[in-house]
């Protein structure tokens, strides 16, 4: 079976596996380790945020649920689209921690400035602010779970209406490498426009981790993350992920691993180099652009095909509107995942992964082609 | 000014002022007293329930918050109607103690069994149990916020669905002295058909407080009452309350107080008497009963002048849907609430109480006739 | 039998309930009425502190969650005695909203200057600052539950550490009108020297209520409120309270009801006047120093037949140390309690209130006469 | 510098980074792999507990805090010795959840039946549960945080207090394996005697992970795991590690490590072999066996020197009373901590781990000896 079912079923990116492997030496504990300081700075270089805070973090549930809880005062909640992952699933983990999720209608897993404004308006109007959760914190998705992405007008509007009503704003990057290249929405960008934001591990290359960006600072973040069991105690394994995934990449072994056998043969004796230069990029972004790509040629076989995408997805999840039996004809031979009932078809995701092999790509689109 | 604002803009009913009044003696603390065994042992009289738990606090966010914390598992949810008021007005209480609310869309403040069997259907089949809070509890309130009112079939087929699927019922009751006339559902179907429902009293006739009926029993549901604050020192405050609402009304001084003079007559040294009979009816009923009747004058009113109400309601709460030249008239004598614009219209309620006078009401049908 | 055995085990004082019997209005809800302003402008008077904000809740529990919730981050604890009220008789409540109660070995109930200051020299000494609570907050009990009392200059040492490490000061008021004729410390004091203190009610005087009282404001304390549950619907009740406890003393009512028959007599006609002048005092104060100086010949009676006190008590709780004979003949006429053995004999607390009796005093003095 | 400083400053034992390195297929997400299979069904035969569940968690504070919150009720705590991680370094995560740790004092590191019984007995005394949290959890740590550990006897004491006062006893082993070779308790006992303990990874060979064993079971603790966080994505991580450690060590690989050349070396061909037999041990019980044998050589030459131990430990932490001269000779070449002053003399903890090398020990007892 070839696997387009999600982005975080396989391991990791060989350059974070060998950056463990090679972790040989005695670190300090909870993170007070050089790579975690190499990695922090890395990011700060590719945010072009020399002041911001930067702290990692194992899960994304985690990373969210401490983020919120540190930010908000007991009485306040956060707004997300209703589609938002803390509001789906996530447990409840912040609810949890005391803090309601306001939820407003997703439009394509989005939210617009336009619906926060009219939540903060008929909060303020109601009279009885008191006897409500006062909104503080607006969270949105970069990209979002329907693998849409913000462009970078929508986020300054957001921007402007967090002003406005003095809110929070934060990014949730779960899936931060794949809505770079898919959005005019830079690091530099996110690290002036927002409060807050991760970057995400766990489906774009890593092991696990999420890197959190506090451009302007959050005094005793790491309370609460000890206190949310949030620390790890090898901190250092998640500075070696995002010290890599922050380096420059490659041009043989890491930009094109067109096949498993990469895997073995990427453990190259080169060693780490530091992203330069204005147009450079990094490894992490490298990865995730090429997943990208990937999922644009499945997108273009399916409409060559004559077959519907519920609709445009820039990303590395693409949703695909078939029949029963074009489904089953490709679950013969490909792991993908069905998402709901859509007018009498079945919507399927195909997900690519900075995992994904050029030529499984290549026997979906056949596969595709064939459904014609 | 003539009130029709709110229903809990007044003190309390003669005969519970004189409750307090007569309560010379020494109490022991936290309703551990003979005030409180007496209003516990009505109460299970009135609902046919000599088994059930019954316990007293002071408000009701309090009492909703308890009940919702002592019952569910941390990782449980309680479903509710978007416009329950845990879902709404109570500054977040319930996620304070760690649980989400699920919201399901109401219909007039109501929902139906089936939309909680779509819910759990939907959870059941996600696949994804452990990822979203697991709905545990089911929360109605009667009457509702709009002042609609369950049928007994209605509560029936809730309590069926609860059945299905696990899930506890808990019938919140801030109001519930207009409901029980407004329905066909009596306190005995309460103790029959719901897990835990409440006895409100703030709007009915109390200067405070709210029953809490566990048909079943709640272990060691003390020990959450003083864990969030609502153990009252002074219990037998509240037992006198309820001694006094669910005592036998007496038929000159409670039945009609037709004018404000009867709150100072009201103190006549007739003791009280217990309910006694299948006929009979408390004082709570009584009153509760009255306001209704005075509502149903108001909104005949209006439909009489041919101002239309914004739906069909039993009970004390009236919604009526006023130009604004209509409603700043009626403004001019009387309070009553801006609720929400409505297709061009103002819709404004009005409330009656168990401290409504009748004469208030008459003059308030003559203002309505004269919009005409 | 004559009650000495706690300090809330009566109702409240007749010009307390000459209050509520009054008001006979229609009231703003949750405690945006006149009566609520008018007691918290008598309040700021009594305390000098014309900006100081002033809430109002029914009971202590709530009161201590809601305002040390209010106040700390997530990851702060409190400090506190291991006496006392927070740390063991309130059911976790503080645990509940989130926050470790950091103990520390109580003398007499109190802590010291230097027991603070040796706790936080220990935390920044410890290297893993961020593996512990962070104290934020230092709670005493004015008096404690002893009964004994701060004096000024203990509470200067105690601001003037909290000012070095950047803590808090709450100083929990539930007797606080036992501890202000027994110390140096005054009300203008405590609005000079902490952040936040309460004044008790419920064992001074009223049904129910504590008045919080925040020097330098607290933003958003009433959506705290809210969301503990602890904004009282009928908010005007504990106006009216802390609205006649403050006012001026009746000379021929209220300073010296010596028999019960006070009770009934004291709905004089005489209107509420504000306490006007330095040297005045309030009904609050009045009536609680009356109930220190029976305790006092309480304990003179006890030395005088040669029994021992426990330690030397300036306020209405004595605790004497007695033979189980010499208890059981106190029992067979008054209510006293048990508090522990001590060395072979029995602690007895015996409690003045407000409303003992003069009468009453005298028949347990000369029965402690008689144990000689 | 030689580090003698903690046991979690070095990766992982070769044989983890090799599973790691060798997991090349999809694996389906947040533990429901193969892996996790496997190392749970390896736990289960160590245990001798077939019917056991079997839960893995990043982290030992996370694995704590999700425990006690699946388990108690709200107004429930958990007793603790007051020299408990729980109770010290974990930044109040416990009561984060909203719960009270009642502590205990320690008896080097532990607590005793008897301490138990006496607070039950205490509690149940006292007349006001309702007002006290409710201990229902007794929560102990094997070894200690002292390096000392609990004998079959003193557990199967607590276990009789715990029945007899129907508390749950959880047994946090973050050492686990130091103390299975330095006690009588093996881990079949535990499985029969306690209600829920972890095996820990991070100190004891793995990169992290915390084995969670519930003998009888624990409905939805995966709810709980989510909800806090601790669902880890990439799960099969987790399983990876125990399967690792549970297997049957590699006679010359895994044994004896001497050089740090086996790091590399210890990718060896063989595959993982079941440990079969009664006599057969587990590579995590024989990694942890032989660092307590070298915390012995180390406690020994102290001995030889003429320098007294704090205490006996037979465990790989070794607290030895030196003074500073002798301290800072040592410190210049090897990394060891200072713990506390003890009557003029300075408390130094030298730890052993899994990772330490014959060769370094032999320094240290050469350096040792060369202090007298």
């Amino acid at each position: 079976m070839i696997h387009f079912g999600n982005d975080y079923h396989r391991s990791a990116h060989p350059r974070v596996l060998e950056a463990i492997a090679g972790a040989g030496g005695a670190y300090a504990g909870y993170g007070a380790d050089e790579l975690c300081a190499t990695a922090a700075e890395r990011i700060r270089t590719a945010c072009q945020a020399p002041n911001a805070e930067v702290h990692f973090m194992v899960g994304g549930t985690q990373a969210n649920a401490t983020i919120i809880a540190h930010r908000l005062r007991p009485w306040e909640g956060v707004i997300a689209a209703d589609s938002g992952h803390i509001a789906t699933h996530e447990t409840g983990a912040i609810e949890h921690t005391g803090h309601k999720v306001i939820t407003l209608p997703n439009q394509l897993g989005k939210i617009t400035a336009a619906q926060v404004r009219a939540c903060m308006k008929e909060y303020r109007a109601s009279g009885v602010e008191e006897h409500m959760p006062e909104p503080a914190l607006v969270y949105i998705t970069q990209p979002t779970e329907f693998g849409t992405a913000y462009s970078r007008a929508e986020l300054v509007a957001l921007r402007a209406v967090c002003d406005e009503y003095e809110l929070g704003l934060f990014v949730d990057g779960a899936r931060l490498g794949y809505g770079l290249s898919a959005s005019d929405i830079t690091l530099p960008d996110l690290a002036t426009l927002v409060d807050v934001f991760t970057i995400g591990g766990t489906k774009c290359g890593a092991l696990f981790g999420e890197a959190i960006v506090f451009p302007a600072g959050a005094p005793r973040f790491r309370n609460a993350m000890k206190q949310n069991g949030g620390l790890l105690a090898k901190g250092w394994l998640l500075g070696a992920h995002f010290a890599a995934l922050f380096s420059a990449p490659r041009a043989s072994a890491d930009a094109l691993p067109g096949t498993n056998a990469s895997y073995a043969d990427a453990s190259a004796t080169t060693p780490d180099t530091e992203v330069t230069g204005t147009a450079a990029t990094t490894l992490y972004e490298q990865i995730c652009a090429r997943a990208n790509a990937q999922a644009q040629r499945i997108a273009e076989a399916f409409r060559a095909a004559g077959i519907d995408m519920l609709f445009d997805s820039p990303t590395n999840q693409q949703f695909a509107l078939l029949t029963r039996e074009q489904e089953e004809k490709l679950l013969q031979d490909f792991v993908c995942q069905f998402f709901e009932e859509h007018e009498g078809l079945r919507v399927v995701r195909f997900c690519t992964a900075w995992s994904t092999e050029e030529g499984d790509v290549d026997k979906l689109c056949a596969a595709i082609s064939a459904l014609k």
